[in-house]
């Protein structure tokens, strides 16, 4: 908890709003995940339908032996954000994440910041209600089942999403790691969801309409082959997200019909650096705003290349700060000088408090 | 003052070192403003040192009609930083700062975050600090006078740095609102400088041996012509530092022997972006390796054409990180979730306090 100690401080700095791991946790279970997520893609749509406004361009990376750290910027005329995250998969070995993330939001007419939050936690929904809205124009209709390849940090949050969204309410959980689909499988009780956990991705896909990959190993792995998949599916492919690190066969990207984020991002990062640069892609705002068409037929094979845009960080981002201020779930972060005289930064610097 | 509130948030979050605007103030006065910017000059100078070491991109910009909005990444193989900060020009009208900042240091090995830290405050240290660092190699031997035009929230900042590391103790300050030079004088005060307000830039050029230019107008001003200027002298020219906003005559920059940080990103901000692309300049950790020279002789008119650059704020946040743990002078701040199963983050979210 952040506390304003005294008079002095309040006078001397600018504060930002501030939301915590703890105010974070405290918000998705006051809204529940359902809701937070049906929420959150109110936001993203609304955003994704005035695409054109946003400054894009692919993030910031940073890559070293063990990982990367990024930094995602956009905005519009009104509000700008940035995300911090990083990806280091071998975290997880000394008990830490694979990915954490914190971002900022700020009022682009001074520049100064409106909030500071946590992003671990809203990243993974942030991801799953980007997958949920782009299949709720992908999916075949009447989608029921989905193949969960990859139970880690994300999975539960992608099974609530299309089962709140698109009313899947079959789950077929797999993942090289049986302690993993064990925890999904618990995490999952009660939502009213007919799991199976299964022993092999073949075992997975079987009557799945809807295949979500969100594997972590950082390299062009094979999680599906071309064979492996059914026309009329709908892959969701999160998993692949940066230089080196695939999940899809290249063969059944070519069969496919496939959707990004942003192009010039997902050229760099999703399972379409596999391609030829000109390979047809879709970007997602276009079918939003009904200038392209999603799905058009139930024989079509459709795959989303999820890398995450910072577009969608903004979404929640604008979310957030909405919710925190109308449950009061935030504190006031002391992080801006703020002299009385703007020009006298050295008079604040040497004031006694 | 952020407090741990009870042991849920401990367990369950990951800190990150804060320091506030407050104990950027108690670290600045504790220490002294001069013994500061000795110590961080130090830490600059082993930066640019090992220049080679370091990842380096021109920073990030998303302009507005009122000002930008920049995020400056760099790092070497341990440690990673970035800063934000702004640049509004009309702020002050409003109360506001024209430029406030903050910046965050990380591990690069797990990505996770280490410190969080204000840096308005500390970018005005670590822009005077670096502009002394390069007087150090160019200014003219025995330097004893610096006019100081602009008299805005860093001019305090630079006198200080001239005077503790060139010896400086002759200021001749000049800005176009008198209430700034007053201000600026006051805050000087008992300084042991001899200080002389004056009414005009050719009256505060008298006898200069060095002359800082920092004002802030956002567009190509006149500050300074080619006339104005005699042989033999150093410019510290800080203020023209995005495009569209320079403070030097094109005649007197073709003069000089012109010193830069990082020239790809100087081409773009600097005032040599009035030159052509491939006109002189020489990057300042060339004379700081000694590959190439500074000053060669008193008649040479020397300019360094600073706009702050990366590797300044990530040596700044090296040096408050070391300085905050040895005087106990920060807080934790609960920003990354950190489950006790790195793979059950939605578990985490759900958990009750």
């Amino acid at each position: 908890m952040v506390q304003i100690t005294n008079t002095a401080q309040q006078q001397n700095s600018s504060q930002v709003a501030f939301i915590s791991v703890s105010q974070m946790m405290e918000l998705v279970r006051h809204i529940g995940t359902e809701n937070f997520i049906t929420g959150l893609i109110s936001y993203l749509e609304q955003d994704f339908s005035r695409w054109g406004l946003f400054n894009k361009s692919p993030r910031f990376a940073a890559h070293s032996p063990d990982g990367v750290i990024e930094l995602m910027p956009t905005g519009d005329l009104e509000q700008f954000s940035f995300k911090y995250v990083n990806g280091h998969p071998k975290n997880p070995m000394s008990g830490l994440q694979t990915v954490t993330a914190f971002g900022v939001l700020s009022n682009v007419a001074t520049g100064y910041p409106l909030l500071l939050s946590e992003m671990t936690i809203l990243t993974a929904l942030r991801t799953a209600a980007t997958s949920a809205m782009a299949a709720k124009y992908l999916a075949p209709k009447n989608a029921s089942t989905m193949a969960m390849i990859g139970c880690g940090a994300q999975s539960e949050f992608q099974v609530i999403a299309f089962s709140t969204v698109l009313g899947i309410n079959k789950i077929r959980l797999y993942d090289i790691d049986p302690e993993a689909v064990a925890k999904c499988q618990k995490n999952l009780a009660g939502k009213d969801l007919e799991i199976v956990a299964c022993q092999s991705i073949d075992q997975a896909l079987i009557n799945a309409n809807i295949i979500t990959t969100c594997t972590a190993d950082k390299r062009n792995a094979t999680i599906l082959t071309n064979e492996q998949v059914a026309d009329g599916v709908h892959i969701n492919a999160i998993g692949g997200d940066c230089p080196g690190k695939t999940e899809l066969e290249a063969k059944l990207l070519r069969r496919a019909d496939i959707f990004v984020e942003y192009e010039a991002q997902t050229r760099i990062e999703g399972d379409i650096q596999q391609l030829a640069a000109n390979s047809p892609v879709t970007e997602l705002h276009r079918v939003i705003n009904q200038q392209q068409p999603g799905r058009e037929d139930e024989n079509q094979l459709t795959i989303f290349d999820g890398v995450g845009f910072a577009i969608e960080d903004f979404s929640a981002l604008r979310y957030v700060y909405q919710l925190a201020h109308k449950y009061d779930l935030y504190r006031s972060l002391e992080l801006l000088a703020n002299p009385s005289n703007p020009k006298d930064l050295y008079g604040l610097a040497m004031m006694s408090e």
